[in-house]
This record gives structure tokens, C-alpha cells and sequence, in this order.
């Protein structure tokens, strides 16, 4: 629908020739009044170099299934997938910690099995704590398991609490409403515009009828017929004006919001980068202090002392030094 | 079983005087003869504050069901329990390879999920790289079960070779057949003992019944007697010589055999202290290499950006940037 030229000029031809002259310098799509793209000077970024979603999300776009999806909803959906995100990324380290939780029950029911329970002296107390270094590992991988649970995985899932997908309800239904009522306003600048051109031409009718003395209008009929254009002349601009009001309300709130949504969405990278650096950090932790239960084993492995078992284990279990001697006759 | 005086002595008057007078010093205890602990300077241990095996099992002990046990046997026992040690801490071994290889094949499965796959830009890739350094932790975990396989458990396995057992059962009948050799000597020494005091109080009851005059005996039935007796003297003589022989040869064997287990047990220790500390050196290796799995994932994490990855978006899935402007009338 392309805007119409003022009303009240008279000759229809000079009307023709001036819609010649003057170029279309604005289209409404959706309801939505934009300048035609090739005229006037160009708008200024109003945040520029920061590829704001205030910038660039004013027009609607087609979805795949062909239906008019408005720029503010491609915002929202991108808010609300980035929830959908940190639920998956937390489902990822629960299986981390089942799996962490796996292992340490494995490690320490290991720990405890007879096996070579019977090696004595130095070297049966480092196989001794050799077997318990891996209980002493369980209890480090169940300690980063919980960890994982209080200091990644509960924020991932609740550091946008319950609100977050109302809010973005309330931001989705009052946005849209705004442009209904952008919609049901172009509507009555519309039907104004029409009822405009029918007292336009209703009024050229008869004033040429006038003219050529074709029928029995008096002036006054055409007094009244001007009155009427006129009016609907001035129920165009009132409806024009509303609109205006209305799309430039909409715009606010479109800043405003869009603003409010880019600023979630910093947060929400801010915030999983800094829970998934806690998840490196526990590593690296549960790395070191898995290390450290090596320490009591290679002290033990170090006294291990060949000697010192032979004389543990030969005053253990001696049957007797008497050497034998030579029978007498 | 005592040992007598020496054969050729007269009056039994005279001795049992001598046997009153001379102590007993030495024992035999299952055919081997020790001296009486009380009698004699000191025995000198052979290997002196080296709690040597060839200066303490000589002697038979008891077993708890009340069979007579050889010291050679406490120590062979001793052997083969080693072996069965190695086997136990090689079972040992193979079950932390199994926990370590399940531990890896949830990691590697864990990294392949697609959760939060959607996510995009630098915190995209940095949780992408998290998720990919599961299956580097995955690697790391699986070199470390197959290093303990082939630097642990393996030799474990298979440092006493097969050659091991049949040596051990070589050394048992060889000193069990000494043993034996020993015990027949020492009957054979029992027998020619009794055979000579047979002939010392046939001597003594033909020469008293000479002096008497009791019977028809001549000298000539003396001669005889007497030379019986000789005889008899030297056949204990000699069996007591190879009795010593046998004891002599079974005492050298003792020596060198138990000196060979305790080589060999000396042996055991010190290898098996070096395999497991090659254990601990894996572990100390494992947790090193699982650390830097983390390099990755620190990095990119240190390289999120909120406004990069809000500018790749945007570019991707910006709908418009003209800004509405009024309508015109």
C-alpha cells in the first residue's frame, strides 16, 4: 500500500503529473512504515559498532513454513533457546558426575579385595597402601563429583530461575500487542483514506456536472459535498496521527526491550563461561589431588628393603640354627 | 636315640661308669644330629646379622596337624607363596584395567552427546572443546590401562617363567631325596649298633663262661667271637662314616639351595618394588596428561565474548536494519 499524495488538489491531470514527479520515499509492510531504501539520507546505526539487537531486527522475515515471523520474536526464541542450552549443558555434567560416581565406587570396591593380603614386611605394607591409594582415589573423584553438582550443574540449571520464561511472556505479548494495535490503526488509516477519495471524487463529479450544467445541483449541494471531503480529509490525518503514536510507541518498546534481551544474553554467556571455568578448575583440582595419593605409595615403595623382610619374616618362622655335626660311633 | 661309647671296652662295671662320666653332647632328631645346645663353644652363624635361610631352618618343626615339617620345606613354601603373590597383585592390576577402560569408554560416549550442540560462536566452541576433551581424558585412561597392562600386569605375570615350578620341585626332591638317603644311613648305623653289641655280649658271656670253666668252649670259639665283634665294630664304623658322608652332603646342599631361595626371594621383592612403582609412575603420568586436556578448554574458554558471538549472530539473523519512520498524509 503506498501512501497517497495530499488531499484537496483539483485537476485530475495535474494530479497525475504530480504523482510522477514525487518518488515513493516509504513503504508499509506488515503494518510497519519504512523508507524506501534507495532515498534520503541514511539512517545512523543507533548503537553503532556494537551490533545491537536494537539495530537490527526492525522488519518481519518469512520461516521456513512461509509464516511472517516479527524480528522481536527471532530475539525472544534466541533467549529462550539459550535456557534450553544451559538445561542440556547441565543434563552433560550429570552424566559427568554419573559417571564419576561410577568410577569411584568401582575404585573402591577394588581397594578392598584380598588380593595378596598375605605379603608381609616392607613390602607388604606398600602393596597395603598401594591398595588403599585407590580408595583415597574415590574419594577424590566423589569429591569432584559433588562438586560438579553444587558448583556447575545446580547453577547451570537455576541461575536464570523460574521468572525467566515469564518474562519473556510478558515482553512477547506486550510487543505483539503493540503492533496489533499498529495493525488495527493502518486498518483505519486505510478505510479513512478511502472514504477520503470517495468525498474526493463525489465532490469532482459533481462539480463537473455543475459545469456543464448536467443536472439540477445547486451550490449547495457541492458546499455540502467540499464539507464532506473535507472532514474526511481531517479523519485521515487524526488516523495517520494515531498511527504515528502507535508505531512510535512500538519502536520505544522495541529499544527498550531489545536492549533488556541483549543485556540477558551477556549475562548468560558471562555466566556459563565463568561455571564452565569452575568445571576446568575442579579438574585440574581433582588432577592434583589425585596425584597426591601417590605420595604415602612411593615413600613405602622407597623402604622397601629386601633385607630387612628376610629378617622380619626368618625370626618369624625359623625352625632352628644348630647346624648338624658329625655323628660320633 | 644316643650314641654309645666306643666299642671294645671290658667290664660293664667299668662301663656304665664311663657312661656315667661322659655327658651326652649330641642329639639325632629324624636321623640328623645336632649337637646338645647346652654342650660345646657356640655354633658361629655361617652368614652372621644377615638372617641368612642357610643359618635358621635346619631343624624339623611341626606342622598344625602334627606332621613333621623340613626347614628346606618352610622355605620352598615360601617361594611358591611368592609366586602365588605376583599372580594375586597381577589380578589386581588386570581388574584396575577393566575399571580404567570402562572409565574411558563412558568418557568417550559422554563426549559424543549432543547436548547443547546449538550453542555457537566462542562459547560455542569453547563448550564444544569441553566436550571433545572427555574423549581426550578417554585416550589418556585407556594409554594408562594399556601401559599397566604391558609394564605391570604382564610382568607380573611372567617374571618367574614357567621354569620356575619344575626348578622348585627340582630342589625339594633333590633335598627330600638327601633326606631320605639319611634316614635309611642312620638305620643302617641303628642296625650295625645292635648288630655289634649283639657281638660285644656274646664276646662277654663266652669269655665269662671260659674263666668259669661252665662250658666246653675253646679258645678258638673266642678268637671267633672276638673277631665277630671286630667286625661288627668296623661295620658300625663304617655306616657311622657313611651316615656323616650323607649328612656332610646333605648339609652343602642345604647351604647352597637355601642361599639360591634367598637369592631368589631378594629377587622377587626387588622386582616386584620396581613394577610397582612403575605403577605409581604411570599414575603420576596419567594425572599429567589428564591436566592438559584442560589446556585446551581454558583457552578457549579465556576467549569467550559476549559482543563477538552477539556480531556473528546478529550478521546471521538480523531481520532489517531500517528504522520505521512516520507516514506520511
Amino acid at each position: 500500500m503506498f501512501c497517497r499524495t495530499s488531499p484537496g488538489s483539483t485537476s485530475p491531470a495535474r494530479r497525475q503529473n504530480k504523482e510522477k514527479e514525487i518518488k515513493e520515499t516509504k513503504i508499509t509492510i506488515n503494518c510497519v512504515t519504512f523508507p524506501v531504501s534507495t532515498s534520503a539520507p541514511e539512517q545512523q546505526l543507533l548503537k553503532p559498532s556494537e551490533w545491537s539487537y536494537c539495530d537490527y531486527f526492525w522488519a518481519d522475515k518469512r520461516d521456513p513454513q512461509g509464516a511472517s515471523v516479527s524480528g522481536f520474536e527471532v530475539l525472544l526464541q534466541k533467549q529462550l533457546k539459550g535456557k534450553q542450552m544451559q538445561k542440556e549443558m547441565a543434563e552433560f555434567i550429570r552424566e559427568r558426575i554419573k559417571i564419576e560416581e561410577e568410577y569411584a565406587k568401582n575404585l573402591s570396591k577394588l581397594s578392598m579385595f584380598p588380593m595378596a593380603a598375605q605379603e608381609e614386611g616392607t613390602l607388604g605394607e606398600a602393596w597395603a597402601q598401594l591398595k588403599k591409594s585407590l580408595a583415597d582415589e574415590a574419594d577424590v573423584h566423589l569429591k569432584f563429583s559433588s562438586k560438579l553438582q553444587s558448583e556447575v550443574e545446580k547453577p547451570l540449571l537455576t541461575f536464570r530461575g523460574d521468572n525467566f520464561k515469564k518474562d519473556m511472556k510478558k515482553y512477547d505479548h506486550h510487543i505483539a500487542d503493540l503492533r496489533k494495535q499498529l495493525v488495527s490503526r493502518y486498518a483505519a488509516v486505510e478505510k479513512a483514506r478511502k472514504a477520503l477519495a470517495d468525498r474526493q471524487k463525489d465532490l469532482e463529479v459533481k462539480t463537473q456536472q455543475l459545469e456543464i450544467k448536467l443536472s439540477n445541483k445547486t451550490e449547495e449541494d457541492i458546499k455540502k459535498a467540499r464539507r464532506k471531503s473535507t472532514q474526511a480529509g481531517d479523519d485521515l490525518m487524526r488516523c495517520v496521527d494515531l498511527y504515528n503514536q502507535g508505531q512510535s510507541k512500538w519502536f520505544e518498546e522495541m529499544v527498550t526491550t531489545s536492549l533488556e534481551l541483549e543485556r540477558l544474553e551477556v549475562e548468560r554467556v558471562e555466566t556459563i563461561q565463568q561455571l564452565l571455568r569452575q568445571y576446568t578448575t575442579l579438574r585440574h583440582e581433582t588432577d592434583m589431588f589425585n596425584q597426591s595419593t601417590m605420595e604415602p605409595v612411593d615413600q613405602l615403595l622407597q623402604s622397601v628393603d629386601p633385607a630387612k623382610d628376610r629378617e622380619l619374616w626368618v625370626k618369624e618362622h625359623k625352625t632352628g640354627d644348630l647346624r648338624p655335626v658329625d655323628m660320633d660311633i
